[in-house]
C-alpha cells in the first residue's frame, strides 16, 4: 500500500522540515521513515512531532515527569502491539531495548507483557496504557488508585494516557498508509553497538 | 474525576493560547472546555490544536480537500461514539447538525451510523472510518477500492484516515481526563439559531 | 428497508388498536412509529404493549415498584444504545429527560452511561442492565448483593431484569424492520415545552 | 438463585392462568418451569405467553407461516444456546427433536449449527437468527437477499426476527432468575415415546 | 466437509492402530470415529492417542491425579463447547455422563457452565480451564489461589491446563476436518443401559 | 510463575529423554527449555515431540509435505502471537527468520502477518492458520477453496490445521506454566552465525 502515499524528496520539503530530519539522520544514521511518510503534508507534520516531542522529550518544553525515558518507549511498544501496528512495535521497540538497555525487553512487552520482565510499576503502568488503548471509556477511580499505590502521580497518569493516545493516532496512520519500519530498526539494541 | 485536572484561569496562559480562547468565545459565546482542559500543557495544547486545524480546517494551511466541513464532522461523531467519548460525540455533534443543517443527523450516526439518513458516499466514508478506528490493521486494498468506487480519491482517504486517528487520540483524552462537554452543545442545531 | 414493513392505515386497524393509537396521539401530538410498525401484527402487537405496560406502568396492573418512571426509562435508554438500535435510543431518550426533567441525561448515557450525571444508586442499577443485556449467562450471586447495597430488592432486580430483556425484543425488531424515530422525539425534553 | 423467585403454589393462581397451566401439564406429563417461574406476575405472564403464541402457534391467531414447527424451534434452540441460556436450550430443544423427528439436531445446533445435519434453507434461516441475536444493528439489505434466495419473504423474514427477539427475552429472565430446565425435557425425543 | 478425509479401512491400518481400534470397537460396540479420521496419518494418531492416555488416563502411565475421571471429562464437554466443537461435546459430554453418573450433567456443562449442578470445586475448576481456553496468556497467581483454595494442587492445575490445551488440539482437528460424532454417543449416558 | 514447575535435572531423566535432550543441546548449543519444562512428565512429553516431530519433520515419519520448512514456522509464529505465547513467538520466529533467510520475517508476521513481506501464498496460508486459532467453528468451504486456489491440497490443508492445533496446546502449556524463551533465541538468525 505504501506506494499510494510516496515519500517526498528531503530537498523538495521546507527548510524546517529538511532541517530537522538531516539532524535526525545525522544522529541516528538514517532517516526512519515516519519523518518522511509523513512529510508529503508539512503541517501535520509540524504538529505531530511537536506534540511527540511533547510528551516523549517533556524538558524540550520546559516539563519534568516521573517517567523515565524508557517507561515511555514501553508504553509505546505495549500498546502499538495492542494495535498492530508493525511500524511502531519495530521502531520503538528499538529504542526501548536501548533506554531499558535490556535486549530481551521490547519482544517480551510486544507478545505479552504480562510474561515481562519488568518491574511492578512498569506493570501497573502497562495495565493503565492498555486500558487506555482498548478501553478508554471504562477507566475509573480503581484505575487511578491502582497507579497511585505504585507511586505515581495524577501528571504521571496524563503522561501515560497521552502516550498512549498519541501512538494509537501513530499507529491508526501508519498502518493504513502502509509504512513499514527501516531495517535498521530490527536489530538496535539487541547487539552491542558497533562504533562508526 | 474531572477535578484531578482542574481547568487553569484564562489569564494565567500564555498568550497565544489566551488569544485564541477568547477568540474562539467571542465567536461561540462561550469556551468549549476542551481549550481549557488541555491548556494545563500550552506545549501539548498548541500541537492538539495545530495538528486539529490541518486536519479539520484545511485551507488555514493551504490545502483543499474533497471532504467539506459536514463531512468531518460527521467522521468525528460517528467514531467517537464507538470509543464512548461523551465530550467528543456531543460537541462534535452540534457542529454536525449546523454544518449538514440537519437537526437529526448527529444522534443518528451516534447510536447506529448505519440507519443514518446520509448519502451513499457518506456511508462509504463512515464504514472506511470505522474501520480505522477499531480494526486499522486490517484495513486493504479492497477498502480503498470501495472509497475510490465512491469518488475518494488517495488523498480523501489520508483525510478520512487522520481525523479517525486524531479524534481516537482527543476520545481517549477526554475519556480519561473527565472531560464534560458544555451543556450549549447539547442543544445547538437542534433549532433555530436566536438572534444574539 | 422501513418499506418491506409499510404501516397499516389506522382505520383498517381492529378497533383495540385503533382506540389506543388514537388516544397515543391525542396525549402526545403525534403517534409514535412503533404504535403503527407493530399494527400489522394485532396479535403481537396486543401482547407487545401488554408487555410494555405491565413492566414501565406497574400500577396499570396493580403492582408498585421502587424504580422510578426515570429509572425505567434510563435502562430502555442505556440498554438500547449498546444495542445501537436507532428508534428506541431517540424515542426513549425524549422520554426519559422529560421524567428526570434533565435535558442532558439521555445523550450522556446514551453515550457512555459510566459519564452520566446520574446518583450512585442509578450507576449499579445500568450496570446490572448492561450485563443483562450484554453477558445475561454470566449474572450472578455478587451482582444481586450490588444492587441490594444499594437499597434495589429482588423485585427491582426482576423489573431492571425484564425490562432490559423486553427492550432488547424491542431493539430487534426495530432494527431488522428499520423503525425510525418520529422527528418529534429528536427534541422533546431539551427544551421548555411549548404551550399548545 | 432461583429460591429468590420462588414459584407460586398453582392453586393460588388467577384462574386463566391455573387453567393453561392444567392444560399444558394435562398434555405434556409435568408444568414446564417457565410457566411457575413467571406465573409470580400474571400481567407479565399473560403477555408473555400470548406473545409467545401468537409467534409458535400462529394460527392460534389466524396467521399461517411458511416456517414450519421444527423451523420455529431450531432458532429457538440455536440463539439460546448463543445466549447460553440453559433452560431454552434444553427444554426447546426437546421440542426440537419431537418436530423434526430427528434425535440428534437439538444437540448439533446448540454446539454448532454450521455443522448440524439441516437444510440449506434452515442454514440460512439460522445464519440470519444469529444475526438479530448477535448484530441487529448490522442486518442490512444483503441479509434479506440471502433469504429470499432460499424462499423465504418478507413475512417469514419478520417471524424468524420476532422468534429470536422474544426468545433473547426469554433467555434473559430464564438466566437471570435461575430458572431450570425439567429434568423430564432432557430425554424428550431421543428414544421413542413410551405409551402412557 | 468429512468427504475431503476419508476414513481408511481398517484391515489397512498398521497392527498397532488396528489392534487399539479393535479392542475400542469391542468395549464400546462402536469405533468412535475420532479413532478412524486421524487413523489416516499413523504417527499423528499414535502422539495423539498417547497423549490422551497420559492426560486422560494417568495410571496407564504410572501417575495419579486428583482429578477424576468425571472432572477430566468436566472440563473437556465445558472447553469443548466454548470452542462449538460437535465432535468432543457429544462424545466425550455422554462420557462424562456416565463417569459422573448424572444424565443431565453434560447438557447443562455444554450450556451453561455456570447454571450446572457441579461442586464449588468442579465450578472452580472449569473457571480456570476455561480462562485457559480463551485467554491463557492472562492466567495469574490469583488464579493459581482460586484452585488452592478449592484444594487443588500445582499437579492438578498443570492437568487442568494440559487437557484444556490438548482437546483444544482436538476441537480444531475435529471441526476442520467435518468430524461427526457417531449417532451412538447422543444417547450413551442418559438411559439404564441395556444389557447387551 | 516458572518456579511452580521446575525443570527436572537432565541426568535424572528417563534415558530416552536425556538422549534426545543432549543431541539438541549438541545441535543447538543450548537446551531450549521446552524440553526440560515439559520433561517433568516423560509419557506427555515422549506425545508432544512426537507430535511435533509428525508434523513439523513429516519425512521423519516417511511422509512428504508441500508445506516448506519456513512455512511451518511461519504458522507457528503468527498464530502463537495471536495466542500471546511469548515463548513460542520467540523460539520459533528465530527458526522462522533461519528457515526463510529473512532477518525481519518473524517480527512482521509476530506484529501483522497482513504487513509482512511475504507470498501471496503464504498470506492465504496464514489467513487460514488464523481463522483455525480463533474461529475453527466457521471454518467453511470457501476457506478450502481460497487455499486451493493458491495450489495447496487437502493434505496441505490438514498439515496448516494441524500445526496450528498443536501450537495453540504447546501455547497454553507455555503460558499457564510460566515457560520463558532462551535468551539466544532472541538474536538467532538476526545476524551472521558466528562460528563456533
Amino acid at each position: 500500500m505504501s506506494n499510494r502515499y510516496p515519500h517526498p524528496e528531503i530537498n523538495d520539503l521546507p527548510e524546517d522540515l529538511r532541517a530537522k530530519i538531516l539532524e535526525v539522520q545525522d544522529k541516528a544514521g538514517f532517516v526512519p521513515h515516519v519523518f518522511l511518510a509523513l512529510a508529503r503534508r508539512p503541517a501535520e507534520w509540524r504538529a505531530f512531532f511537536a506534540y511527540h516531542d511533547a510528551l516523549m522529550v517533556p524538558e524540550s518544553v520546559g516539563r519534568t515527569s516521573n517517567l523515565t525515558k524508557g517507561d515511555r518507549e514501553m508504553i509505546v511498544t505495549t500498546t502499538s502491539a495492542a494495535n498492530k501496528c508493525l511500524y511502531c512495535v519495530v521502531a520503538h521497540g528499538a529504542i526501548l531495548r536501548i533506554y531499558e538497555k535490556k535486549p530481551l525487553v521490547a519482544d517480551q512487552v510486544a507478545v505479552n507483557y504480562r510474561k515481562a520482565d519488568i518491574s511492578a510499576r512498569q506493570r501497573a503502568m502497562l495495565d493503565f496504557a492498555m486500558k487506555v488503548c482498548t478501553a478508554s471509556d471504562q477507566v475509573d477511580e480503581a484505575d487511578f488508585q491502582a497507579l497511585h499505590a505504585q507511586g505515581f502521580d495524577d501528571e504521571d497518569i496524563w503522561d501515560i494516557t497521552a502516550i498512549t493516545a498519541f501512538f494509537g493516532l501513530s499507529n491508526r496512520m501508519a498502518s493504513v498508509t502502509g509504512m513499514m519500519p527501516n531495517p535498521e530498526f530490527y536489530l538496535m539494541g539487541r547487539v552491542p553497538k558497533s562504533p562508526r
